[in-house]
């Protein structure tokens, strides 16, 4: 007898709750090298590149997280001559100088505080200085705080000195619009389990064709190089390594859902909704945010922990888990704080729920005074 | 309306045919950071150390496909002292020293024809040659073709002369008894959806806890470092980086099913029986196998084409594959062949129904000399 696991909802940055149908796309095994698996994967990369709207750019998946899909953009489009600039203000835009460093790619580290996005002022005079940087990177939402950076602001001095713009757009793409022409973006990452809807399992990376095709032996990996993946994809239509077939096909179903759900627009209309019931609903218990409003995302909220020295973070997070609400720890550094996601198969009803579970538990804490 | 696809009959080397149960086990979206799931991933990592019996192990997963894991595995343990001798007689042997030339790490390769095991007597020659080398790197079954390399004779030569041994068994784990202790192994990579009859999505990396403690800083890779994940593990019991949670519950419900079927060797049972039926009837169809049987495996089958020339592959291929049988191409230099796998949640009745079907479609396009 295998044990069956309880649906729980998960407040979390993705893995998240996926639809019923989402899952059920996985219920059957295609063969890596089958015709049907060979055109669902090309309706995967097509779709997406249909989402972003212009035929510049090509979409290539890659095995692993999302990490794994940062570390195969880097070490393919970086070559020995680049020097990218990182900007960052959390735990992701310091992720992108950890893989440089590891992978021995040439950057230049520009850091922020946490609750404050990007002075472009800053970026400005670094990158006048420093005449060897040709890429700057960015994460669009840092979803350990959950602050939106400003990529239009960031796009524009990008094509202002002609440097090729790298986003980490892991928790934002497919719910929130991106223009990749007007901010010339040059690369961009994501992840199928964020706010596509789909399972964990493999990320893709959408990059300018004329500017993958100069990044041939840029990688030093098998592995992570999203050009040899690419050029095997025109070949042959096929994944170099075994795909995760089951993810794919999530992917495929969850694609369809974001279009009959209206497109990114509707989806970021829900997430919205989502974030301002839950903010609200937060704010009235008496929690703070972490992040001012102007900066807030709609993907993932950092409240603070209460004053109350009856709050113990595990101690909360196992009551609202243990009845069916799963929230997330905090990831700043200065601040104590806990996260909670307003992004996948979730709606308004569901954050009024949580926010009712939340009162609840609060109240066998004994915690009164936020 | 999302597309379902048909449920064929894989006879691939994985993604294969799982068990209804293990893709039932996908059906819950669990938190990456959940009790639960960290509960499941342990035993899932426990399930696999008990199949090998000896405790001096661990077991450490990596997201990515089984070239991922490979990577991992030489990325991590071999350092800047390191030279690896690898027997190669087919693709994934090459593969290694592919990877070994990316990612900069030391390596010769020693080549036998595709259709004869490693002469024991050349690697001595090598071993003693050469006093720099430290490990020895083999494939036990080379999928590409279906030949079993001698791991007795590899090991017990490795144990002779004191280099550490790395199994690519990404074919053979879980269908064929490998004994850790008397081949003195010191790394195995493999996969879950091979013999465990799991779905892709991750790879894992079984290696003796005292040469892993030694491993760190040696890979130039965030992503694909087995010696941090394995700490990562031990702090708290989680990824570093979002694992494929759906994959790793159909590897937990798949895990199971091998212990109710009576463990390794009754699985090995199973497929030797799928192999020996799929022999017969080939043969009895007029097929030659390209693997002497004295060293094919029970795992893949490499068929030689037809002498026909109204033999070709894709369309027969094709035929098979829509009336629900899916094969596999060949993938040996030398010779055209094709290839049937034996693994997956199938059995000789399902074979049987292969070998009707192939004699159906020869039947269609008139070979009658093969």
């Amino acid at each position: 007898m295998i044990k069956k696991f309880k649906q729980k909802w998960l407040f979390t940055p993705g893995p998240l709750v996926t639809s019923r149908k989402t899952k059920d796309a996985m219920l059957v095994d295609l063969g890596s090298r089958e015709s049907d698996f060979i055109k669902v994967n090309q309706l995967v990369c097509n779709n997406i590149i249909k989402i972003i709207g212009i035929k510049d750019y090509v979409c290539v998946p890659i095995q692993g997280s999302g990490t794994f899909g940062i570390e195969a953009a880097l070490s393919t489009v970086l070559s020995k001559k680049s020097k990218i600039l990182i900007l960052s203000n959390g735990a992701y835009g310091r992720r992108i100088s950890n893989i440089c460093k590891k992978i021995s790619k040439k950057f230049i580290l520009l850091t922020f505080k946490e609750d404050e996005i990007f002075s472009i002022d800053k970026c400005e005079k670094l990158i006048k200085k420093d005449k060897q940087i040709t890429h700057v990177a960015m994460v669009h939402c840092e979803t350990s705080s959950g602050i939106l950076n400003p990529l239009i602001d960031v796009g524009s001095l990008c094509k202002r000195y002609k440097k090729k713009l790298f986003v980490d757009a892991m928790s934002t793409f497919g719910g929130i619009k991106i223009d990749f022409k007007k901010n010339n973006i040059d690369v961009l990452v994501s992840s199928p389990n964020k706010c596509l809807e789909g399972v964990p399992g493999f990320s893709f990376v959408i990059t300018k064709k004329k500017s993958l095709i100069n990044c041939s032996g840029n990688a030093n990996t098998l592995s992570l190089d999203i050009y040899d993946q690419w050029k095997y994809f025109q070949e042959n239509g096929q994944w170099r390594f075994t795909p995760p077939t089951h993810s794919i096909l999530a992917l495929y179903s969850s694609l369809q859902l974001l279009k009959k759900e209206g497109g990114i627009s509707k989806r970021y209309k829900r997430y919205k909704k989502n974030y301002e019931t839950l903010k609200n609903g937060m704010i009235k218990m008496g929690f703070t945010c972490f992040i001012n409003k102007n900066f807030q995302s709609p993907i993932i909220v950092s409240f603070n922990y209460p004053k109350s020295s009856r709050f113990h973070f595990n101690t909360f997070y196992k009551k609202l888990s243990t009845i069916g609400y799963v929230i997330y720890p905090g990831q700043v550094t200065k601040k104590k704080t806990f996260r909670i996601g307003c992004i996948g198969d979730i709606n308004p009803s569901v954050i009024n729920s949580l926010l009712k579970a939340i009162k609840k538990i609060l109240f066998i804490m004994k915690i009164k005074h936020l």
